[in-house]
């Protein structure tokens, strides 16, 4: 399928990284809440200066109704934590703000700090991630590593939930339709737009508007105009250059009045009569058409597509081929997709037929109006001819679930485990420092996630695993992996990431390849059968034991 | 009320200016949709570049089912406005990027572009604003004027959704509740969490957690200890200081074996075993006390709020009193919120008693488990003592409705006026440059805003005014205001910002001042009044001519 107003994308300039430090300007150690510094403070006064800590960062439940999420915002948190260090400026806020009585040797302790005896383990940034299994966990002395906990979450939670939104769409919308990202102006601001755009491609989307993401980041830019453009034309008059030359004979067309001639012949052979349709708009296509001649997409319902959008669209794009061009496509913006599409394809292939065109044929059809999850399923139903959508809103917004819970427990402390129980047994955190597996059936998909202690030896391919619920002791089986795979990597210690990094492409092309691991029915939107997560028995027995010795005495637990 | 770990707020250092650019600087030209600048050439190459355009930026429904919203976002747009200009790399970007026969001049075209011939209109920053009445209006060059689009919608968008939904808690809540937004980490990452607080506290509430916010904007940073500052004590043998001196006298105590007595002591007042509660938590509340004895302050729902928490903090808060210190209060982060407060509030009234300790019937009471509006007005209902809540996930993504729909639509080129069409009535612009008008009651309430067209007369005081419903003939009055409020100002011409902006502060001041002018049948949360928003008769029947003038043939309309 043509691509509307294709962008020339290069891979080797260097935007990117001339621009990666403003973006992340505000990724810096004081964008956390107050009660982070102040615990520091209390640590450090307690002292707990040279306790180490181990810290879970985990979901609880998958977004959207859905079963699974993408997990997505890892190097970002490696640049935070390589970034990590307090300025004078912010030394001197600190001073000014916190409680006059805290000590001067403190804010040298804060001034001296970074995240070089931190070890973070993760899984790799575009993975299928479930709940309750921890997709970062940190290593290292208390201080530090509860310093961490609201950026981290931050820059994990939103990335992750557009990288699972966007996914989502990807697979109602089918791998052969293209989905831009149309968000910015609805986003929470300037970086919110930002992230969205990055995070909607990694989780596939083929493209922004968003230019400034587009140069920051490498992804494709798209657009063609708005109704605004439209209607700046009031009619002919309106039009100063009307001729375009020829691509392969360069002689000078009138671009207009080759226009009009189809626009005649085209009202009968659509049965549209041209006194219905709109003098301004043709005008704005020819404008635009001589602007873009290579590239000509047209939005369709400024006035009404049926009556007259699409007839002067058509007009145009003739009136182009007589010259040597193809046209690409039209947008629609309003109504019922499903018939506007259908009629419009339709329509080019009467064309194409009647006039020997068969491009014509191909004409790419977006449509872009407040659409979502559940229109695009509906759509598909119903059927249409759209081979593109444009999403905003409801994409960059996640309004099904604005939010991603992921929290960030601490689980060790001193190699002593800790428990966070809670009257709601979800809430129950998993003590201890774990290991995370992924274990897989014979034809390649994934079976169960399984959490060990860190003291155990990993699974055996082709070896009986006993995989329990975490909470209710009858629920319990043995998988036969055919393939293991240990989902923790090392991705930063000693005071440096030690994993190369994947590119923005990469971490997409994973997000798809993670996918496919996971079976169609925890992947399905409507009840989808929930993704096991299980503990081994060791760690089974080890929650329960601690469980025990905490729990509160003189009440049923 | 007392606020806890109050932090002191300096007026006059310069961490705001200095920060300002960092944090501003992905607001560019090239934060923007791709279409702005296709479109952008397209009128240049159709020899537009001389059109003078009028846009009218506003909304067309209130958020949140309510019947108000809160303008928020002008000082950004204003400087986004004086830093508007394409960089040496974003030209280079631009280039690689865009359609390859774009032509070499209009590149030069946009390397000289500024702002300077745009006049920007708005109404008053932290206003409450009205569908259709356009917030903010642009005159000047087509292409910049379009070009300004995206961005001024993105600015905008957020801004006022966070600022109107802020304002609503605030209504709900009551001015003698302390608000403090804690939404960092579910915002749309780092930039969408400190425009979150920037316009929360624009809205109403009272500080923010986010440590960044707090430096860049000067707002009060708030915060205490997590529950994993709880966990981190398994028991006494964990305390490694327990003593602290006298406030007054200096002499040192031992807290904790105070607090140990006391504890010992309620256990019978409270009717609470001793045996039940934490160890490790009371450890952890005497390290709190020892590091903020001024304002201590403690989370009491780790373990149990009633058996362990409650009994806990008022064993260290009597400890610290006797050693000449007075406690905060407390926090709660889970759990039946009324109930718990409640039970707080009683305990914290039998020892002020008991104890003859007056300001302990006045420790606070801080609440912040996933509360929205509605939390908050069932526990209206339900009778409450909380003082305090911290509102995180619902705030920061305003769940209810995580988009504002602000548009940006053309109204007039070159003096004439433009009109869009629509099926939904409600979609049709209103045409031509226009002026608006706040008409007031005698009792200082906001009546109706009108909108005119800026060839007529302001309306007058005392005298009669025809108000009309913009499509329906029928629907129309006679209003006598005893206030006018012209509601726009100009805020940016001749390139510079040609008003003196309001502080942050003075912003949020603004906004209760303009609320108050609403009536409460407008602000109610249950099926509030619409606000009457009219066009007067000249207006009225402008667009009724246009409409008749464009109206397509052959269909009823």
């Amino acid at each position: 399928m043509s691509s509307f107003m294709r962008t020339n994308k290069t891979d080797n300039y260097n935007f990117i990284e001339q621009n990666r430090f403003n973006h992340n300007a505000v990724v810096q150690p004081l964008l956390t809440d107050l009660y982070q510094i102040t615990m520091a403070y209390a640590y450090w006064k307690s002292g707990k200066t040279d306790n180490v800590a181990v810290f879970d960062l985990f979901f609880r439940t998958n977004p959207f109704h859905g079963e699974f999420t993408i997990f997505a915002g890892l190097e970002e948190c490696l640049k935070f934590l390589d970034n990590f260090r307090y300025s004078d400026s912010d030394m001197e806020y600190l001073k000014q703000t916190l409680d006059a009585n805290i000590e001067d040797e403190f804010y040298e302790y804060l001034r001296n700090l970074t995240a070089k005896d931190i070890t973070l383990y993760a899984i790799e940034e575009g993975s299928v991630a479930f709940p309750r299994v921890p997709i970062i966990k940190i290593e290292g002395p208390l201080i530090i590593a509860q310093l961490l906990e609201t950026t981290l979450l931050t820059l994990v939670n939103y990335a992750s939930l557009m990288a699972t939104n966007s996914a989502r769409y990807r697979m109602v919308a089918g791998k052969n339709i293209q989905l831009l990202e149309f968000g910015l102006r609805r986003a929470q601001g300037p970086d919110g737009g930002l992230s969205a755009s990055k995070y909607a491609y990694i989780g596939g989307f083929d493209g922004t508007s968003n230019v400034l993401a587009g140069k920051l980041f490498n992804i494709p830019v798209k657009g063609t105009h708005a109704h605004a453009y439209i209607t700046s034309f009031s009619g002919i008059s309106d039009l100063k250059t009307r001729v375009l030359r020829h691509k392969q004979t360069g002689i000078t067309g009138d671009l207009l009045e080759t226009a009009l001639k189809h626009r005649n012949n085209l009202s009968n052979v659509l049965d549209i009569s041209t006194e219905e349709s709109s003098e301004g708009e043709l005008a704005a296509m020819v404008s635009f058409a001589i602007a873009f001649p290579d590239v000509f997409m047209a939005l369709v319902d400024t006035y009404d597509v049926k009556r007259s959008g699409l007839l002067n669209f058509c007009a145009v794009a003739l009136a182009l081929n007589d010259l040597g061009y193809r046209a690409v496509g039209i947008r629609i913006d309003s109504g019922d997709l499903a018939y506007l599409s259908c009629l419009a394809r339709e329509t080019f292939e009467t064309i194409a037929e009647r006039f020997k065109i068969p491009w014509f044929n191909q004409l790419t059809i977006v449509a872009s109006n407040d659409i979502n999850e559940d229109t695009i399923l509906s759509l598909n139903e119903q059927g249409h001819k759209i081979d593109c959508f444009g999403i905003g809103t409801h994409l960059v917004t996640c309004q099904r679930q604005p939010a991603l819970g992921c929290v960030y427990k601490l689980v060790e402390i001193n190699e002593q485990a800790r428990i966070k129980l809670s009257q709601d047994v979800e809430k129950v955190t998993m003590p201890g420092s774990k290991n995370a597996y992924r274990l897989y059936s014979t034809d390649g998909h994934a079976l169960i996630d399984l959490l060990q202690k860190v003291t155990e030896s990993p699974p055996e391919v082709g070896q009986k695993v006993l995989c329990r619920h975490p909470f209710q002791e009858s629920k319990r089986a043995y998988v036969i992996p055919s393939r293991v795979e240990p989902l923790y990597k090392v991705y930063w210690k000693d005071g440096r990431i030690c994993q190369d990094l994947p590119t923005l492409e990469q971490v997409r092309e994973k997000v798809q390849r993670s996918l496919k691991t996971v079976r169609n029915d925890h992947k399905r939107t409507l009840n989808p059968t929930p993704y096991k997560v299980a503990v081994s028995d060791d760690l089974y027995n080890f929650i329960h034991d601690l469980w025990l010795q905490n729990a509160p005495i003189g009440e049923l637990s």
